[in-house]
């Protein structure tokens, strides 16, 4: 292993108390997961029915009736449970804690004596159990259940789930594996990976952490698991039961959608299903971390390289494809029919935190804190009650109903019958507290610069950590380091990559100008005492940033910037036609905070030029060009647009 | 009838010798047509196959074997029929002729004693004709007979052919109508409307023309036609038969796909199929201009602008959408998605002739030229051998594999299954005759510059008029008035709508400033005598055209035309990454004729501007604007496009 690790720092760890994020928060404990326990329960008027609690009580034999919903409904309560612990570390509630609690209960009622948990099967095929994991979403399943069982471990300490998705692992292992008998294969919809490396983690079974190994060892390989499958699938059921898979698999031939093309380490380009994808670079990272394997290291390094300086959006969105929510080829970035979806930016929060705990990089905090701020948050609305599976950077309403463009929501949507993102975000932002710190034995890196309170041992003492600051809108950051006693360690904080010009005082003492920041980090090794106070200034000018000139949709165009939030132009402020809005090269930006404006932004305005529209009521294509006039254009964070109304929406903006 | 008619000089009293048009016609002559007589008898190594001619066979009992190809693939024999005719009148050739003659008899052999001819129906299933006309094409194939009989009649004075359509025509008659018993029904793919109004020209059969006017009365009514048939197949053949019918018609609820959502009268928006749409455009100014139905003629007027002031591209391409192969919304005019097929503007020229008889306004010819010069063409390769069906603004090759620009083709195909396109090209080439001059008692209208000779009857007697010109390269046109004897007429010469400071110069005598053209017209009138030459002079500057800010896509960008021709720019002559190259308000545009390139084109060259890319290798976004540096580029006609192999390609250029 090339690189030196670093410890993360848990969410169990970390009290959040910050302007941006808390409100955040809140709404995820007071809306979504109250909202999202009615979806469960079906208790939502005129929402698609979930029944996904229901089919829990049909397979526990409590409840007559049929299967309903995806393939993959049982994970919707498992996300469900594990946004409910992050929560709970947070907000203890004993009534939510019931809840959970019973749903356990339920849950193990449900589970078979073998340890096969899955209610599709159990109630509708209980002999087809293993035979398409291509398609079929077990392990899937299994995996977001692990993760649930471990935070609800975690911040509980109660071990019924975690008890319950053992024995879950421990059927899987029997049916997987190199072992004479068992399946040489591995997950259609790649999760378990990553859920079995946080089961390792706290079991400290390595049983599981070698399955995890051998999905992603296996993945690719020839003669292909998949095909296999399929050919023991016609054996068994004929081979028309092939063609009626057919029907609801359109990706059935293509191997690059679930990425099990070519084993991963010959992976070069980021390919398939964008959240596939992400959550097996994150297997990966995990199994690399474990296992020190530097040619998987080296395929994450490649694959992240490959995702961040050629198919990742401005707003840390990725997947530019709607056909099969996918990656596309390099620089095929469109702004108009982007994919991007919630999950997928999500996932790619999962993918950094790992890759930054393997090398702490400054670059991986940079897309952690990119995607944060923009593209994750946008796919939820202001009031926690509304939601964007896509993320385009570029909306014209009336465009949605072209057939290309239909995947476009033009406002959020109350639930879905695929409710994989509200869950999501739930717990991304319930667990927020793991991407702050973390910390090897001499030093404490601070990554993120959310208002919050941690202890971690340093050479030996607790040291207490404070961080005060109003970011995103505001650049000056208070950390406050509280040793027990006086004594040397390292504080490494991280300078972002969109800043130039920090300044870092120690004590009001600024420090010298020779510490440079290395790998994104300025390192202040120092004898710490009690009430030592790290002051950052990280100027935040409104910023102009370019494309890549191979993103040929954004030549020509200026997307607006300012500290780590993405700018962008909404029909409710400019009217409408926005395309039409130029910027000048030497307009001013000018940034100014609206505590009454979208639950408090800070809006960006300049002075634009639109062309003059009269006289074309009739004409189509013309040979007068269009005199110009100044307008005033108020740009707003991408984050908060469609919290207002259906209208136009527009990122990459002209420049002139 | 408000407007004054005209009458169109037909193809046949026409003989045109071009430099531009004359390589074009022996094309279709000595590739097109040879090429589609081998591919409609399987002769074509590695094409898919067309089964057309053998279709015929079986149909009339000479052989065994089963229906092969699409619902309509008869049309493609009619088609070809048609071309055929077309060529024989401008280069007889007996040969050609005795096919065509054989082709007929096999015709006629394959027609059912009840006039009924559809080898689709004739083979497969004899006893369902008739009760699905939303899907089935057989008034469809039906029309496209009916024109080729009405061509192969006029060119050769043979009626063989004509009679076999008579007596189809008239079965059709006996199966819809308002009568008790008949059906009250109309075309699922409108084209027998204007193919029976030709019909009627040449037999002045009066029921053709009622059979024609009843089509487009009855479309759109309700109870909706396709409802009720759909009705009684369920009753027929069991319910399950329209759930079949699902899996080949994705448009089975649409009606504005085959634009029956309404009466035709109250269509105010151009929806739907393209082709379907101007093809039924074409016929309702036919049954206006027989009628004198004002209100028919206002619903054209009304639809003519919204096409070609709304929805129309600068080649004249319409049908942005590839779903449905579809007109979309106003304005809508993506450049990487259009869909734009090559029959649609072929169609958009056959309504334009239609108008511009019923009102001689050049607008219509205008469109006409501006269809002809670019977006028709474009669908044939230079060498007469390679097609395109989608005629894009802007191509990136690589993107072609996203599947919402999969229909994008990067270089023109063989030849298709499904084969509308190259034999529309073909009789459109072919009959281009009819589109130079028209006609009324005392005026002679010419409405485009294509080298020719006619002879017309104006005032009494006989005038030969021969035109030379080396358009579209040149805006000089010369003009031979040749009457039997001196004779006071009108000749009616067309300002195109994209000259300014035009010339007209009769016997080298300037024309007086105080003639001024009348909705595009420049009427001569005085008395004439052989040998007067009228001397057209169109300056052709390269012109800057401007898009209608409502297309959103084109703000901030400028396409390059230069007389009726539009340009572009291709990788092969300007590397690539085209949308990088911007081009300065100030920079001059010259333009060369180059008689090597291309087959001889006007080349536009300008000095242009492009970022500089170094550097950007790992970088997607960056605060650095890119420094520029001048670009010599280089735009070729739009038609000419894809004949030096895959590369990227753009019309509308950002310009600075």
């Amino acid at each position: 292993m090339s690189a030196r690790k670093v410890n993360p720092i848990s969410y169990k760890s970390v009290s959040i108390s910050d302007p941006f994020w808390t409100k955040y928060r809140n709404l995820v404990r007071d809306e979504v997961i109250p909202y999202q326990w009615d979806a469960l329960n079906d208790r939502i008027e005129g929402a698609a029915p979930s029944r996904a609690i229901r089919n829990f009580r049909i397979a526990a034999g409590e409840e007559e009736g049929e299967f309903y919903g995806y393939i993959f409904q049982d994970s919707d309560v498992a996300k469900w449970l594990e946004a409910v612990a992050y929560s709970l570390a947070s907000s203890p509630d004993p009534e939510l804690e019931r809840l959970a609690d019973e749903t356990i209960e339920l849950l193990n009622r449900a589970q078979q004596p073998d340890g096969y948990l899955n209610t599709y099967f159990t109630i509708k095929h209980p002999d087809r159990r293993w035979e398409n994991e291509r398609d079929n979403h077990e392990t899937y399943c299994a995996g977001h259940l692990i993760e649930a069982a471990v935070a609800y471990y975690e911040t509980t300490g109660k071990t019924q789930l975690l008890n319950l998705v053992c024995k879950l692992a421990d059927h899987i292992d029997s049916v997987y594996g190199e072992e004479e008998g068992k399946l040489r294969g591995y997950p259609g919809h790649q999760e378990i990976e990553l859920a079995l490396m946080r089961l390792y983690a706290v079991t400290g079974e390595e049983r599981y952490a070698h399955l995890s190994r051998f999905f992603i060892n296996e993945r690719g390989r020839e003669p292909h698991f998949f095909k296999q499958e399929a050919d023991r699938r016609a054996e068994r059921h004929g081979r028309e039961s092939l063609l009626a898979e057919g029907y609801y698999n359109l990706y059935k031939h293509n191997y690059e959608y679930n990425q099990s093309h070519l084993p991963v380490r010959e992976q070069e380009h980021a390919v398939g299903h964008a959240v596939r994808a992400v959550y097996m670079y994150a297997g990966m990272a995990d199994v690399a971390a474990k296992t020190g394997d530097v040619s998987l290291l080296e395929a994450c390094r490649r694959l992240w390289d490959n995702v961040t300086q050629r198919q990742m959006y401005i707003t840390g969105g990725i997947g530019s494809n709607h056909d099969g929510e996918a990656f596309s080829f390099d620089y095929d970035l469109p702004n108009d029919t982007a994919y991007t979806e919630t999950c997928a930016a999500i996932g790619l929060v999962f993918w950094a935190h790992r890759m930054l705990h393997l090398d702490p990089d400054g670059k991986y905090a940079d897309v952690i804190e990119r995607a944060l701020y923009n593209g994750t948050i946008s796919g939820m609305s202001l009031d926690g009650k509304s939601f964007f599976y896509v993320n385009p950077l570029e909306v014209w309403p009336e465009a949605c109903k072209r057939p290309d463009k239909m995947h476009v929501e033009k406002v959020r949507q109350k639930w879905f019958g695929c409710a994989c993102c509200p869950p999501n975000l739930a717990r991304m932002i319930a667990s927020l507290g793991q991407y702050i710190y973390s910390q090897d034995e001499n030093t404490v890196h601070v990554h993120q610069y959310i208002g919050s309170e941690t202890t971690v041992g340093l050479s030996g003492q607790q040291v207490r950590l404070s961080l005060e600051s109003n970011y995103p809108w505001d650049g000056q950051i208070k950390l406050t380091v509280a040793p027990e006693h006086k004594g040397e360690f390292s504080v490494a904080v991280r300078i972002p990559g969109w800043c130039e010009g920090a300044s870092v005082f120690v004590n009001g003492q600024k420090v010298s100008a020779d510490a440079r920041p290395r790998k994104g980090y300025l390192k202040l090794t120092r004898e710490w005492d009690a009430g030592d106070v790290i002051t950052l200034d990280f100027p935040m000018p409104v910023e102009r940033i370019y494309a890549n000139p191979k993103v040929r949709t954004n030549a020509g165009k200026v997307a607006i910037q300012r500290g780590p939030i993405v700018y962008c132009l909404e029909q409710a402020d400019n009217g409408e036609i926005l395309p039409d809005i130029s910027l000048p090269e030497n307009a001013e930006l000018s940034a100014r905070f609206e505590p009454g404006r979208l639950g408090g932004v800070t809006v960006v305005t300049a002075e634009a030029v639109r062309g003059d529209s009269r006289g074309w009521d009739t004409t189509l294509y013309g040979k007068k060009k269009r005199s110009k006039h100044a307008a005033p254009i108020q740009a707003i964070p991408y984050f908060a647009w469609a919290n207002r109304g259906e209208g136009e929406m527009l990122v990459w903006i002209r420049e002139e």
